[in-house]
C-alpha cells in the first residue's frame, strides 16, 4: 500500500484522538518510515494485523477531517497569512523607496509580525 | 445550573462529534434557550435525565477542546485578523491622506479583503 502523505497532516491535527496503539503504528509507519514488516517485528503482531490497524487509523483520521474539516480550514488560514505577509512586505518596500512614512512602515511591520507569528503557531 | 456560554462556542466546533441525542439537548438548551423542565417535557425524560445528558455532552465538548485545542487556536486567529485588518485600514487612510500611492492602496485593500473573508469563514 502506498503511504498517503495527507495522513501525516491529519495525524498532526487529530492524532491525540486515536488510541495509544493506533498512534504508535501511525508514528512508526509515517514518522519513522518503517515498513509493515518492520512494524510487525517490532510490535509482535502479523504484517496483516499491522496493515489492518493502519488502515483503521487512517480511516478514522479521514473521518475526523470529514466531520470537523479543521485541516482544510487551517490550510486556508495558512495561505491567507502567506498572502497577507507578502502584501505587507511590498507595502513596506514601496514605502521605504518612495514615501518614507514612519506610520505606514510601522503598520506594515506589525502586519508582517502578526502573520509570521501565526504561521509558526500552526 | 448556570448556562456555560463557552459551551456554545465549543459546540460550534465539535457538535458534529456528539451523538444525535446529545446534539438535540445541547441545541434545545443553548441555542433555543429552553429550561431543563421544558426539554424534559419535550423529550419525555425526567428533568434529572436531561441535566445528566447535558452535563455529559458538556464534559465531552470540553474534553475535545483539551485534546484538540481548536477553539483556542481559532480564537487567536480571529484576534490576529482583526488586528491585521485594523492596521491595513490605517495604512490605506494614511496613504489616501498624504501619499496617494496606488500601489500601497491596492495592497492595503487586498489585506483588508483577505482578513474580512477569513473572519466570515470562522
Amino acid at each position: 500500500m502506498a503511504k498517503n502523505l495527507e495522513i501525516s497532516v491529519l495525524y498532526d491535527f487529530y492524532g491525540d484522538m486515536l488510541t495509544e496503539k493506533q498512534q504508535e503504528v501511525i508514528e512508526l509507519y509515517y514518522n519513522e518510515d518503517l515498513s509493515l514488516a518492520e512494524i510487525a517485528a517490532h510490535s509482535g503482531i502479523t504484517r496483516q494485523g499491522v496493515r489492518d490497524s493502519i488502515k483503521r487509523a487512517e480511516a478514522q483520521l479521514q473521518e475526523f477531517e470529514e466531520i470537523l474539516g479543521l485541516a482544510g480550514r487551517f490550510h486556508a488560514f495558512h495561505e491567507a497569512f502567506v498572502e497577507i505577509s507578502k502584501n505587507a512586505k511590498e507595502i513596506r518596500q514601496i514605502n521605504s523607496k518612495y514615501y518614507f512614512s514612519r506610520d505606514i512602515a510601522e503598520r506594515a511591520e506589525k502586519i508582517e509580525m502578526i502573520s509570521s507569528r501565526l504561521l509558526q503557531m500552526e
